[in-house]
């Protein structure tokens, strides 16, 4: 079989390592071109030892990377830096299809990009055509995308679980949904900084975003979007002495004063039953029953007949969080089966 | 000074080794027995060697150690096996004063805790004259106690977050409480248990207990009794990949729409602003800033103009939630400074 | 293709769990059965969660497990509890193949299995037509074996960075060697003991098994055997504070003066150039670099001019150490490609 | 009592929150002035928030520490940068007493500390004058020091195993000592480096500095200068997926084939018998039984009769390899009780 040309851009970072994990050994995809400006001339192997076996071309600056002539590329570096490396792309004669792993594609809205992330928005026309991409949620939108934006990664989970459940009416009308989100430690990146040092995080927890994360808006819209209803959501990240994994703990009011969590499950079960990747379980779901698999899993509690149903969600950060939903949505652009290079069973313990 | 005579039953556990810890030096006290079936006969430094310096009395069993003239006890055994021993104590001609750290003294409706534990209260004489203690909510109280229930860990930063706000009438009547907690695993004490295994624990977060916690009915009570007004609350605890620490997000609508964060803050400072073991924060608490000490800290936090405020409350599970309440309430009864032996600064990193 | 039918003792346990995660998806294999005396009845995936998504026969007991008609056995039970049980399945009308991952058959001469394990070794016979697997050290062996003894995790990276160099005269005659060892808890199993709690195991670090962990006469043992030159061993196992990886520090003293870290590097190069999962690196590798995959990473260093060379080894103790290397064995048997179902990445962090 | 008037220069990293730890609660120490350059006007709790709860005096820079009139400074910056400072303190009209953290006045030879940390020492005069301090092994100098220089982390557990060891002539002329050594991760500062971030260290384990840690002349110099005798050293340090806690595996040729492990400890009890921080235990010392605390363990084991001894020392790095054995110095120069504000129990779990 001819391969797909792929690039990855920002490889560098946790989330390309990733991302060159799923793909190195994707039957249908050759990696062309690494981008990390700063190591530039390196194998990537110097920064991730473990993909040293791998026979990959040098790291590359993005403009040696930009050259390239090939099929589709995923662009993982920081917002805003991913603004002008996209449009370059997509306004070339033959563009390539552009997967965005960055927040600069996934508001609809620029105001409210520009709000929440305080920088500006300046390839409008751009976002225009950027999908916002969960294959489970609108998954024919994905089809025909030219440049997808990755959902962030705990906006993933709260969407997977919410959407049925609003769009279905079960959750009464105005009244606040609250999102309790844990996050191991690489969804703040591979960032020399203090907080994210061993001896800050080890043995420690932590809140931060509270009630004011840059996901909120990402949450906000998807409701809105996918589920057709706005509904008031309160959000607070909190940071796990652990690398891989997220867990969200998400409080809701039932409409019907009759419905329980059995309700729930079956409102997930219509939507979600031939769905590879989303698992509705009965016991509570734990973060390390995903690790390293593309896999999302759903479990709903009654709460002692409050009319309160207590939902989990659990997610890997690093894959359905980010590297493997954007090569979900690559199978899916490539018209591939969409679970190639993604059926790695979980690693635990 | 002549010092108080005082014994540990229970003290092959975490809250035992605990009690040691910070009885050892106390200047007021004399540890004249420590008491562990299994183990009667080893010093206690063949359990927990860190002791080894110490010139301790070897471990006994229950009966050697109930025959001893003392001036006081902590009882730190499972529910169920406090009742015998605290009756056998408190039933002798000069019955010593009595600290228990089980659940077997907390609830004051016998049935309520019959409903939750499946086992039944055969000391309901002495459930009467216990008194559940909170030095900051009931110190009074304290003071002439016979038998003293030391809360359980979860409801410790709930009740101390939430009693004045419910008190002053702030937190909007009727509206459900959603307190999200976190613990590390020395809560559930050293039982050689698969499910807390490093293996199992460690790079892993999990939900438990999801709206059935035996801490529940605590919580709810101490809401009726401290701030004597009943509100529903939501109940989740969590399991985190550490050893030490209590963080709780809790959420609750404010009864005032044009009261903040701000409000709660001056409600907090009133009731706490004198008191030694309450740290009033501005930014988020982390669980690393109380651990090793009987420090437990508040925050408050606005939900973007919503009238939903997210408290934040952090102690150490095995100081403030357990042995370092008891050591408090200890020296509220023997008319002792209530710091004395609780003043060593947290451990960090 | 028609599959093998293959079954695995032991399947409740780390090893077990690992042998089912990569057995589930070789294409050359059917997974017909799966032992665990105590779960019987139960899925697998009641014990972990994160093999749910497979389709796989129920735990059932050893005597249901041992009635099946199969090509080949993983027995993965307890040293001791494997030899009847190996005993049974051997001595059939038409065997099956087995591949032990006990301690039971490592040891040529019953007499030393019987002084460091302190129980009797009753299948002498079966002992004698036992090959001890290490691929890279004698894979013609293996290709006709009925009875595969695999090597404990220690002694797999032990061997593997020592045999090529004792065996080429590289080591000083009669000078000691000295391996420091360190592993992930794991490599204790599944056991609820209190030692392996997550509180006492994390944020600590001890050494046990020193100068007496029961595979130093293994140790011994290969060297003699693949090596073919005796050599003093002093080991000293370390209990890390996670979950996975092994890494050893090994002091040799070298016979030639002039020799160094390079002449080492050869000698590993001509040994195992061709190797799969060898890999040969010049920085100090770490356990992160081989979690999850079959690989062993080697590399040497000077130390200072003095004749001595320090290597380190690394591998994931549950994969090469155990149920990798045990897989790696089946394919020789089966005359299957040898790295089948073993080529996935590592997964870090 | 009139109490000392101190400062710390380098107070915000661990080593220099730990001093400010220990300090904060003597009795006989009024802290006057904390350094920190960088963090300048803030309070040191924005930097390390569990020391809010006491009254300090905010962060200065160095110029405006050193402007004090006070009686003792310590110095805990990085190597290189201490020297100007310590000369400036030095050659004042009435000089303080000065504790130095870093590796500055470490090393007697300045030739030697010029070729292991590739910068010149600018101040031998004050070089001279330094004394090198390990309280239990040379007390008597630090009675009359004007300048102390703090031991390295590693080298303070290798000399307190080792030097009586050679000093008697047990350890075997000429023949090699092998120290593998591993710390946790607060041994490396609170640095904002990528190799020190949560998602690099946790859950791995590396060897690093092989054969070429600046620590090892140290150790050479400490076995000459202490012992009378200079005896070949390997050293290799690891990297722990932990914050607090060092231990060393030490690997030694007894000089009389007749001795043994018990000839060991004889030696160290004559040594240490009276030292209230050196514990000698039988079995395994773990780093958890020394944390927090400034307690040094030791325990000799045999080799299978091959005379050798392994020895196990361990530390809290940053207690009595860092901040506690500087303030034990402190006690001795003050001329106070030596364990004066070190005599906390260990933390543990």
């Amino acid at each position: 079989m001819s391969r797909y040309r792929v690039t990855v851009l920002g490889a560098s970072g946790y989330v390309g390592c990733e991302l060159v994990r799923l793909l190195a050994q994707h039957p249908a995809v050759e990696l062309v071109g690494l981008g990390a400006n700063r190591q530039a001339g390196q194998p990537i192997s110097a920064l991730f030892p473990q993909l040293a076996s791998l026979d990959l071309p040098p790291l590359e600056d993005s403009e040696s990377l930009l050259a390239k002539e090939v099929d589709l590329v995923f662009c993982a570096v920081p917002h805003r830096t991913a603004q002008p490396l996209v449009r370059s792309l997509m306004t070339r004669q033959s563009p390539p299809k552009v997967i965005d792993l960055s927040a600069d594609f996934r508001l609809r809205d620029p105001a409210v990009y520009e709000a929440w992330y305080g920088v500006p928005q300046e390839t409008r026309d751009l976002l225009a055509q950027a999908v916002y991409g969960i294959p489970e949620l609108n998954r024919a939108d994905l089809k025909d995308a030219r440049l997808v934006a990755v959902p962030g990664c705990y906006p993933t989970p709260a969407q997977l679980a919410l959407v049925p459940l609003v769009k279905a009416g079960l959750v009464k009308p105005e009244s606040r949904i609250i999102i309790d989100a844990k996050s191991g430690v690489t969804g703040a990146g591979r960032s020399a900084q203090e907080r994210l040092l061993h001896a800050e995080v080890s043995e420690n927890f932590s809140a931060y975003g509270i009630a004011s994360h840059r996901h909120i808006p990402e949450i906000d819209q998807g409701l809105a979007l996918f589920a057709g209803r706005s509904q008031p959501v309160t959000f607070t990240a909190h940071l796990l002495p652990m690398n891989r994994g997220i867990l969200e703990t998400i409080y809701i009011e039932l409409a019907d004063p009759t419905a329980n969590a059995d309700t729930i499950k079956t409102c997930w079960h219509k939507a979600y039953a031939d769905e590879p990747f989303i698992q509705l379980v009965d016991a509570a779901p734990e973060t390390r029953h995903v690790r390293g698999s593309n896999d999302c899993r759903l479990a709903a509690f009654d709460d002692r007949g409050s009319g309160q149903v207590v939902l989990i969600a659990v997610i890997d950060n690093l894959v359905k969080g980010a590297a493997g939903q954007a090569v979900q949505s690559m199978n899916i652009l490539l018209d591939l089966p969409e679970t190639t290079s993604l059926q790695a069973l979980p690693l635990a313990p």
